[in-house]
């Protein structure tokens, strides 16, 4: 079968790999959607440094699953719907011809492998791939495959907003309006959160910004994202998401953010980053990391988006099949002209 | 009177300064006993740069205190317990002989003055000094003047394990096993916490670490305090309080500590510190700035020692009289001779 694959660690190719074929506990599914995600086009450039910042690191556990080397093919695309084709030996699974949708995992006696980012099993930009059956939701509601494959990416919006215990009454600051950003908007929209006020310097992400929920959208360049909170919301603490991710946006806000304020990190950086802990002591402000999401969130953003309560058709701007994948990935270098471009597989 | 002053934003001399008269809503008392805190040496030192810092940040509010002159005589001292000596006009307050602390702050109808690094009013560096009579609690339980000094320091430990959140069944990581540290160890023993874990080069320090409730001490030169921890408590998640402040801390922090760790940030660190976000997404931490207290903790913590539920007569390790505070800033450079120095100006 055919899979969109990142060779030498750093070029997108379509190639022919092996056929999946499930075993026990795991589902064989036919892509029917599959966002790019940002963190695919960076780790297509920095894939290396993301690994070694990985080795650096100690305390984080095993998963079990089998490292990631660049000089193989690795297998990207999780921000996936499906139809199910067929159940392993001995495995319980919604019927062939059901559209579905998973964190992207896959368990087994071993431990668990990522369906991103690795040589072991196919991903989403794949026409075909492995479940485990016990992650695999049937999307509800007779939600399109389309709208479905973005459930992995507005789980992130809504596990940032949950990591900020982000309280009835306050407000929120979203400093990039790219798809993290629009994620993070549309789960502070739904919690009733008001005012929103959503920042970037393209005016299409932030007429995005304001369809996905914002109640203003400004320009860093004309009116610095703080001052546009000062302006709408006075001096009151906010929770300030960084959904930028580049050097110097941490520093900023805690040099400027009202005293008591709460920053949630989610936009990744790779390189190192100069703080100044003196503001963050003197007006005691809180940095919170987040990351992916868990299982419940993940089923709670499904249901969000079967349901009406979030409509992710605006955020999708483009369509490609497997072979439009590598020129894709050069088009979200524009902001103007994309924020979510779906991979269809066949 | 007399009083240890700041001169020249680096010396500290002992001169005579005007008496205190104290207003409606104030009371003059006699200082009995002021500790030393290393903030002070701080200001000493760096004065300026932390003048310049406060200038860079925006978003703090207007104290409606008056602006603080480097060029101008300093007064410090902010860890006192005093005597009652009079009370001002039409105000109400305890009888004069009676033993009362504050928090270091004065109310007036122009705002609220700081009693520490300020040019406008003696603080407990000082033979005499005001409070605010709505600010004054009165020392119970016989508790002695010595040991009612601490009541401020003890309350940032307090405060920051607020702050910390720190759940029943967690663990805490404690770098630094100066006066805040201890603080913090105190704290956390009497919220029951287990395991207590301290760090400090000092034997001296690890031995005071002991006596306030640390269930292990080590020398990081030895054992990296991370490795201590994982000895101690496996890969758990941890409470990491720095309270060394110094560059590097939060980066070795966000490298080493385990997947869902928290680290309190409680020591001040002027300069600039390097991080790598990156490190505190993959593990979803959280950094939180921890700064002073509120007026309920800075009476919790009174009581707290007034009933022999915390010792702090371990950490008194030193005393000199008004003429004495030059010299004892310089002795406390050394952490094996001194913990806490107490200044007793009558």
């Amino acid at each position: 079968m055919r899979s969109a694959v990142l060779r030498g660690g750093r070029v997108l190719v379509r190639d022919d790999v092996p056929e999946p074929a499930p075993e026990m506990g795991q589902v064989l599914v036919e892509v029917k959607a599959c966002g790019i995600c940002g963190s695919d086009l960076h780790f297509a450039q920095h894939g290396a440094t993301m690994l070694e910042r990985g080795r650096e690191m100690t305390g984080v556990p095993e998963m079990g699953g089998q490292p990631l080397e660049l000089d193989r093919d690795v297998f990207m695309g999780h921000e996936f719907s499906a139809e199910v084709l067929e159940a392993g030996p001995d495995t319980v699974a919604p019927p062939a011809g059901t559209l579905v949708t998973s964190i992207p995992a896959v368990i087994s006696l071993t431990g668990i492998e990522n369906l991103a980012y690795t040589n072991a099993l196919p991903a989403g930009y794949s026409e075909r791939m492995l479940l485990s059956a016990p992650l695999v939701l049937e999307v509800p509601n007779g939600l399109d495959a389309r709208r479905a494959a973005l459930t992995e990416p507005m789980a992130v919006g809504l596990h940032a907003v949950n990591r900020a215990e982000i309280a009835a009454g306050s407000g929120a600051l979203v400093l990039g309006s790219g798809p993290v950003g629009l994620a993070v908007i549309a789960a502070l929209r739904l919690r009733g959160i008001e005012p929103i006020v959503a920042t970037d310097f393209s005016p299409a992400r932030r007429q995005l910004a304001r369809t996905m929920g914002a109640h203003e959208a400004v320009d860093p360049a004309v009116e610095p994202a703080f001052e546009a909170w000062s302006r709408v919301d006075g001096a009151r603490s906010v929770v300030v998401f960084d959904a930028i991710g580049v050097p110097g946006i941490i520093e900023d806000a805690l040099r400027q953010a009202p005293p008591q304020s709460r920053l949630l990190v989610v936009g990744v950086c790779m390189e190192k980053d100069a703080i100044t802990p003196f503001y963050g002591i003197a007006k005691e402000l809180d940095i919170r990391f987040a990351f992916a999401y868990d299982p419940m969130e993940f089923a709670a953003t499904l249901t969000s988006i079967a349901e009406g309560e979030i409509d992710v058709g605006p955020m999708i701007t483009g369509e490609v099949g497997l072979e439009g994948v590598p020129e894709a990935f050069r088009e979200l270098a524009n902001p103007e002209r994309h924020c979510k471009i779906l991979v269809v597989p066949s």
